[in-house]
């Protein structure tokens, strides 16, 4: 949304460049907020969305729990009932309020949460300057872990916002659609093929930058060979597979995704709408015609692998897509464009617009550790049941995306911004 | 907060001071929502329940769908799909928006909804100025009807607002509790019997003032001898039932009931909560300890039942409950007392502190009949699978009230001002 | 099937003649189970029904406990944990296995459960010669009780077996179709009406018979004017209201009913089936095509009560249906007559047939106690939300029947023989 | 529990060694049956389970389905509605008896389910004499997976019947236990590292013998050193970490693990039962005190998992399995040892005892193409959401099992006989 957002990745910062970036970071969530009405910060449209008032707390209690608490003497917690409401997911700090329910609080107001985030602010950036040197190194590793926590949700508040105001009859828009003048793109470009030979390969993070502690440790592979498609399949593509029957037959699905699809009366991708014989699709800019040269969104895994299957191709594993994508920068249609939404490719799309769904499960790579301690909880006591979905969407911050980086959700996930590229085994 | 919504029972008005009655009750509903922030509005905190906002509109659309837009010619809706938002369960006008969704609504936002409400306001005050005569009379008797409906949901939103609060982990008190000051009963009033012979016994609405369609024709019914409690069951009472085991023992509860309790794991009234030895009571003034000599509040018909079995004794039925009722005036701790919670008896108590549940099912009464068109849907099809509840609460308006009153929940519901009172078949 | 379960109703029999009865009554619940594979006997095949094995099972430890162990000096049980494994919800005398699990015990096998029963029925027929005489009159009304006991799970086992085999795709046939043959009337009786003066009644069993607890006592009630149907509702007549898309207008349904409906896509009676253009009925005789001059049969409180909006009436109360019927002897399409279903009237239908639907809920008769212990558990602790229905169906022994006679049942439900007949206010 | 069931893997077969092998294997299914009164065949205990009656019809209809009504001409289908009743997951075919239903089929009786096998037998045994030789390399291929899905399905009628036993309150036992006699082991053995090291190693089916599609392509990976426990855990490891609170310690716990452990209340591995201090676990052979020394059994993945940290170790990877499971020839405590209970380890149990859960989630190997028709729909339809199981079980035939053979189930199943073996990276 706002070109103030970026920064670039740091070389070895001094305090005040790390106080200014925590600084920065934090204003950029208030900044999404911007267009919200305060009714629109309390809602759970959907199970696994939480409302906007909960992502601009919970953010602020995972500074004040892991970081004020531990190393600011002294340090008086703003409200004592807070750490209940606002821990996430992590058991062995205590008990939580059942995360189902996180709509069903009016107080604290957005105001107090405001007024949390100030506190929590003043106190994190008092203690950015006055923290005792030999406590320096963790304490700046907490601070950079918690800043990309806040990345993730500042994509999630999006994704939630949208999934709020989809559900509305009156279909709210967040903002206005920019994309249209910015990203005009005539024809939907056609699709190639990335060759890559059989070998062995080394995936996971690499370098002295920012990873999560899933993308570890770098580790061989051994590839066959394989290509991926050179974009992103397309609304156009994708309408193709709708026409062929593509929701009706059962031969193109994984039998979990069948059941799904006839449970839940899928025929189209999430927020889809036909209106008058022309299909729609409700955006943060409101409901717009369904541009074909667009990557297509909102699917789920089941969808994704159903479309490939249908196309006679299938999805990349992690290691195939990491391979393929990391010889290019991690530059694309991520937030800071400002569209809010995929457009037509203009590149090889292996960064922005929308997160791929791969076809690896997320598990832990080889020699994988936890951190020790309730951060252990961060990423590794998801690996089941999960997909992994690489190169980040039009929702995604730049300085958050890498090619090592790893995000998961479930296979009938769709309210995030997720889509898929073609792969096969070669010619 | 109220002493400004009573009004008398109307001798015949003038269209002037339907007017002003009109825009009286209207203001009162808007003054209950003054402690609410906008976040307050929005939530739907169980299932039975409906935000704040919603009544609000709900209210607005009754006068704009029943009257503005069958009287006001050329009369224009304030939104065209406010109708499809804002319909309860008028099947018969169209589709509405699922009641269980009415919680995922941030728009329209609250001053919306504000204005929603003056745009109907000034229409239908000019609409009663401005009426023909010859369409008068059907008018008057919508308006009337629509001024009691909004009353109810008065009602509703107190209720409501208990229930989101409740569940909020900060507790958050409505209103200051002034039932302390103003209630002050040292002791629990003795329990005493209202005898009544056997003989024939008319019930059901008479004379001129308004009555709801259910509650007509009056008709005869054959009562046996009877005896009604003089004042409602009390906390303290209820305490001793729950001191001998009164959740634990099968044969006090009805099969239906029973199930229910351990589904639900029912120990102790809705809202209650033990600290540290001493039960508390979640109220609209926050946390209370119990007080033992207030009648007990948030039971189900179920517990009111196993409490009746459990003392000996037994619920009266809705027509000796009438037949000993209608001797005393409609009087007693409603909602102008400005309690807002049931205090001890300082009366009989039939009218106000709990709504009582009586052993009759909500059935049509001999030679009921429903208006013809969507308003018969408002009282007739709900006649089945519900108990009837007489006498009013500490949240329901004075002028709201009457002998003949029916209102109806399920057995399982405890949000509502629900109590008892204990009746036997005589010495 | 048949003709040797009928008994006339006793003067005061010696015990010769209770243990013959006793013995014969047995005898005909086992009869029932003749055309039973071992497979047919083991299914729950809906959550409301039981299997035959577990109503054979049940019946029997009804005796065993509430008379064998209480009468019988050193009566050792068959089984230390049938009495577990075979109450059915007697809570007051401990835990027992789940009611919805019922269909998930293999073992006991069927023969084991028959020599259950010889055990259970030569210890009894034993007790019945050699109890000492003082303890014989209470001795004597148990063992009444359990004869009516076993009737009624005689009619259920039948309910429930066609449940079982409605849902097979193969359509088993319990027994072949006599019906037909027996009762072919040519033309639907034409309906009239019967007409009963406003007034005091007595409802509620008198004389010297056996009646439930719930008939009593016989009390007095003040009716309007009413008038019956002279026979219940057709096929015929429920086609047209079939026709006159009854199924799909909600100002004809009870709110709760219209829900049910919906969620549940009713389009027509319990086991009734298009095939071609042409409507056919599974039933205990197979599948048949409906006999328009039938009684409607398998139909819900709701459809009931819909139909007899849609035809401008509405059912009787159960004091009204008393009144009218029983003027007439208890006689009619009952089991004993071999049909199995219901067939076209040849008298008033009061009896036998179906159950008909009232519009009266399921309560205490003023003055109603239940019996002491846990056999004041078998009626009055279900009166809530259920609807009573009266008058027997094909399926009920007539020895079983009476104009006092109160079932019930929940007013989705639909599996049982049930039907209606029209009411009014008289003309 | 029957020598006969063996058979050596077969050198190429003649059609009189394919015919008796067809007849041999057949009989196998029905011997297992033995045991089983009519009412055992009947129900399905849990949802993931099936009756056995099913199991025997659904093999049945596979060889008339897949073999004789495209192969045999002329071949008249026993049963016309038998397609419906008994395909069990072929959409292609086309619409089939919902699976959660099974259990309510009490026809086709037993009797007529085995006259349908004899029926299928005899026309297959001459099919196998008769066909035209031009088609027998293809029908072979048909009729050898025939084969292995009956086994499979041995395999699963004894899981199914477990489940069925343990939750009936009488326990009834379906063979005596042997296992005591045959398996006695004094001791625990010491649990000692089998070691690899890191390289690419090859992983899939090679050779001349059967295997199922997804076994292929065998195909290239790239492991790291890692070590693997030279035996299965053990019940008595299990229970240090039962008594080291393993249940009620958020942190050993994956995340769905642990909500599904608090959802479903596990405190011990499925049909465990703690009986006056001490544990017991139903078996196949009744209700059996727990052997501190066999394998453990009836553990989800996410108790494996749990455990596995608990004891600072990890699941293998299905490649790291295969690697080191290769080494050792396909035998051990499987079915043929009759003892249908893992028992303590004679040797590295790699085969048999317990099926071993991996870390790795079910998905194509690199390469793997479906067979096309509705037999693509065996295997690769299920390639999401599950984890891969290795090695067999006591209750799987000899002849099905091979290093490369791959069985997957979800997460929370533990029905099966599923156990662990632990692994780490090496010293």
């Amino acid at each position: 949304m706002t070109s103030t957002l970026a920064y670039a990745l740091p070389a070895p910062l001094d305090r005040d460049a790390w106080r200014r970036r925590f600084l920065d970071l934090r204003q950029a969530t208030a900044d999404l907020c911007q267009p919200l009405a305060a009714e629109d910060y309390v809602i759970q449209a959907i199970p696994e969305a939480s409302p906007a008032k909960w992502h601009l707390a919970h953010t602020t209690w995972f500074f004040e729990h892991f970081l004020l608490r531990v190393y600011a003497a002294g340090y008086r917690e703003f409200h004592p009932r807070f750490g209940f409401l606002f821990n996430s997911y992590y058991e062995t700090i205590g008990t939580f309020f059942p995360r189902q329910q996180r709509g069903l609080l009016s107080r604290p107001t957005v105001d107090e949460v405001y007024r949390y985030r100030d506190y929590v602010d003043n106190a994190l950036a008092d203690l950015i300057d006055n923290l005792k040197p030999n406590l320096w190194p963790e304490f700046r590793a907490r601070l950079e872990l918690g800043l990309h926590h806040e990345q993730q949700h500042q994509e999630l508040l999006l994704t939630d916002l949208l999934s709020l105001f989809a559900l509305n009859p009156l279909r709210p828009a967040y903002c206005p659609d920019t994309a249209a003048v910015a990203g005009t793109v005539a024809d939907e470009a056609p699709l190639c093929w990335l060759e890559s030979p059989a070998g062995i390969r080394e995936i996971g993070h690499s370098g002295a930058g920012f990873a999560f502690d899933n993308e570890n440790p770098r580790h061989r592979v051994y590839l066959d060979d394989f290509r991926v498609g050179s974009r992103l399949a397309t609304n156009g593509e994708y309408l193709a597979f709708m026409a062929d029957r593509g929701y009706a037959r059962p031969e193109l699905w994984l039998s979990d995704g069948w059941r799904t699809c006839k449970e839940k009366n899928w025929n189209a991708p999430l927020y889809w709408e036909k209106i008058d014989a022309q299909w729609w699709q409700m955006t943060l800019a409101g409901m717009l015609p369904i541009d074909d040269s667009a990557p297509v969104c909102h699917v789920s895994y089941f969808e994704a692998d159903a479309y490939a299957r249908w196309a006679g191709k299938r999805l990349p594993t992690e290691a195939e897509w990491e391979t393929a994508a990391e010889r290019y920068p991690a530059r694309g249609n991520l937030r800071e464009a400002g569209n809010l939404r995929p457009v037509a490719a203009a590149d090889s799309q292996f960064y922005g617009d929308v997160w791929e769904w791969t076809q690896s499960a997320y598990t832990a790579y080889p020699g994988y550790q936890p951190p020790v301690g309730a951060l252990g909880e961060y990423n590794g006591k998801f690996m089941v049941s999960q997909q992994v979905l690489r190169g980040g969407s039009c929702a995604t911050p730049q300085s958050h995306m890498r090619a090592s980086y790893r995000n998961f959700f479930y296979p009938p996930d769709r309210w995030q911004f997720s889509g898929l590229r073609l792969a096969d085994d070669g010619p």
